[in-house]
């Protein structure tokens, strides 16, 4: 019903700013061949850097993925001092879930996915405990379950790994997974990791951020996915929303209400993420739109 | 061409919970011939802690201010250990507004006031700077500056405290005014005091807070309304409210639209306390709607 | 862990508004034992109508159900011409989903009922198609598929009604359900259908309410859930919410992120009826919070 | 303090589609010196539309006013179908508000112009009551009342475009003005004459919006600013934002806080069109950020 889109290339560049690099790059992909279908930059005037998001059809360009990568690096990425990454559309990202016990964001993913609402695949679930293998089976998708305690974790983590790499996993989303991955796991997939924190971060950080918002007395309640850096909950924003709530809503009530954030929250950085739209720099994302 | 509303009696009260606190209240009025036209109530199961507001038309109500307070003290009030505050609508609010260089919320509240919207006296504008005083006189309201140094601060503090008792105010409205006040001047109008904070408290406490938030990559900003305690941005939250930002958004586009929050919120903060209908209970606000 | 609350009674009040209802409501309960645990009441100044939601404890309560419905109505009800409703916390509503080929509201209904998020029953789904027969059985609940043309619909929702009798069926959720049920069907659960629409209503009624949207160049869409009438989209609205759009999103991405609005907002507004929250009045919903 | 921003020039461009527009203008502003500072460009799949907004740096730029607008035609513009408007940032739009007798979107406008908020001249007020000359006249701005009948509509509105164009007005802002303007006076200002319609539209067109909305029982009510054009309330939209409302608002407090709202969204949409931002396209906008 719906015709298979035309595969695409898509450009990320960070890089100094300085004049006649949108012209540059789309006058390369120009010459080349290829139909710009996107094109978004952002300067950054306070650190005079320059970012671009930048995608074309190449159903008539003139490069394959190795002379492109060259050829971009000689011609236009090396003179500029670019950071670039390079995708294709018919590239799916590989997506592992790590869940806990709370199931909301894991069937809103689940569903999402089924629905072909995501590019992705999901090959496998991960888990530090058995509760939601029903959930995750119910799709059809793989349930592998790693208890962890203080003196397992490095073990486990290492054989989550080899699974994770078996099944050539790209990407790990945090869907309510309530163990801190170790600093040598977080720095296996450099912003890869995408985790949704239950509070309008920098507020409340760290355990039970409910209950925190309810003894504070906000008024509005949170939830922020970012990725995963070592620094528990200080990572790079992807997405944040908000809801409203009064002295009538009790910590219970804040719960139940914010699973509503949370899913929807995490699936936009999800799909912001995959859809190769996020740029990280100094701690900050650029998230095209 | 819109008619007085008729006069009403308005009862704040706060208690520990028990069963038939809202009959006797509610029966007291009306043995007494008063037309009860808003009852709201709130428990606090957490705290075991019940919350009221109630108001009623006086037309045929058969106590008058003296007999009503000792009335309600003996029958009521007295045996369920209850804090309470009466109200009359006829009463208006005395509201002193202070503030600093920003404009906007200081000419959002006049432009409120002399629409009426507002049901306060406004008597004065007290400012650090004569920087505002054209915006103030405009509106036909004293404008007395009171420059602050660490070396003047308790003297100016002292002659403002005269100036405010002399015009009965009542109410302090800090729009946008960046002098902290000392603990003793807090201590004068103890939950009195209310403060426009350009940020989603707890997040981005103290200076620069759009500073704050620019550097820690948010992707929504906020404003905060609260009542001014001894510690610093750390009252009772009483309004908030918050806009989504991006990328595309420097720290000078930060300030511009957050004036825009900032007047709002603390618009709404001024409408709720002048309507009494604010609570504070434990560093938190019940807020009537 | 989490303690069975205690039974309570809950009284929907709609009626004339004059002195005294509330001191006589809230007596009439104390006398006989009940202690209140909510309370809110609305009067409508304009149509002099007023509205009450009042739910308390059954512990020490002195009358069962039969002398309550007497005594409330002989001794408060029937003088103050009320209309009211009484339910008990304990006697869960049994709840049909209607849907058709989309899946998103299904699958976040069914998930929440599975996380205990909603206090009720789910005897079975209905449907017109076949489609979603595998995501409804994966939770273990019946699916009924009931083909609906112009010939057939008369003989099917008699046959549906008598599968919805037969599963003493209190209320019907349509998550989506893409055909509109007869005015017989209708009037057989007054104000106990509720739609989703995905649009914000009244804005973009009737089919293709993206299509609309998008062609408008609104910058805001929406979705409204209501209870039906007989009258297409035109019920008492129960709950809206709304997602900013811009000139970059294109019809398909209303619709897939209206998909995050419609099970959100229907989802809110189940749990309002399910709770018993919602009074109509002149088309119009009193939703107590 | 602020240091002046450099000079720009500004074109929006609206074309075909086909590949190479991009690269094509890019290079055309890189060949003569100039140094692009923003650039977004949006294509419509459905519509196989481009639209463009590009702004450059002139100092060292090689090309004047009259050659830059004759080269880019011929080089660029022509060959593509262009439809394009170029603007300098020292060119400020030179605007006349008009308004009736509601204060609150002239204090707003009024108030931000002062504070240098908004890069704009406005030489005049204009109205059809004497209302709010006091209010316009304290920010030192000339009043001018015209006051309108049908009879005298056509005579006032012909007096009123002597004096615009005496002014060399080249935008009106309807800032509350509730009278309509004449489809002739329409047309003198193509898309460049501003509205606040006090409803969420395409809901609540015409007359008493918000009572249109409180019958219908809405839990949202909303303010959109739009081009005016000779239909009435279906001009392109520039901006709209909505708050939450309950059956506790009456129609009074939906005027009251759709103030907020509506001084909002009307200067968010003055500062988009005088920002040179919006390029109207089938009676939709493409709103660049």
């Amino acid at each position: 019903m719906i015709p298979t889109p035309p595969r695409t290339a898509i450009l990320l560049i960070a890089c100094p700013d300085r004049p006649g690099i949108v012209a540059a790059v789309a006058d390369f992909i120009q010459r080349h061949g290829g139909n710009i279908v996107y094109l978004d930059q952002h300067v950054d005037r306070q650190e005079d850097a320059f970012f671009m998001r930048i995608e074309w059809q190449l159903d008539a360009f003139d490069l394959d993925d190795t002379r492109l990568i060259s050829s971009f690096q000689e011609e236009v990425a090396g003179p500029r001092a670019m950071d670039w990454q390079l995708h294709y559309s018919d590239r799916r990202p590989r997506v592992a879930l790590l869940v806990s016990k709370d199931a909301h964001c894991l069937y809103d993913l689940l569903s999402r996915h089924e629905a072909d609402e995501l590019d992705i695949d999901i090959p496998l679930v991960l888990s530090n405990h058995a509760h939601l293998r029903g959930a995750t089976e119910r799709f059809g998708i793989p349930f592998h379950v790693f208890p962890i305690t203080a003196a397992t974790k490095a073990a486990q983590e290492a054989a989550e790994h080899a699974l994770l790499v078996e099944n050539a996993i790209d990407t790990l989303v945090l869907a309510r997974y309530m163990q801190i991955l170790s600093p040598e796991m977080v720095a296996r997939y450099p912003h890869r990791i995408i985790n949704i924190h239950h509070s309008f971060l920098p507020a409340f950080a760290g355990a039970r951020p409910y209950h925190q918002a309810y003894a504070r007395g906000v008024k509005i309640i949170g939830a922020t996915s970012h990725y995963v850096t070592s620094d528990l909950d200080e990572g790079p924003i992807i997405a944040q929303d908000v809801i409203r709530v009064s002295h009538k809503e009790s910590v219970t009530d804040f719960v139940r209400d914010g699973k509503d954030l949370e899913k929807i929250v995490l699936a936009r950085a999800v799909r912001a993420h995959v859809g190769r739209k996020v740029l990280v720099y100094k701690n900050r994302t650029i998230v095209f739109t």
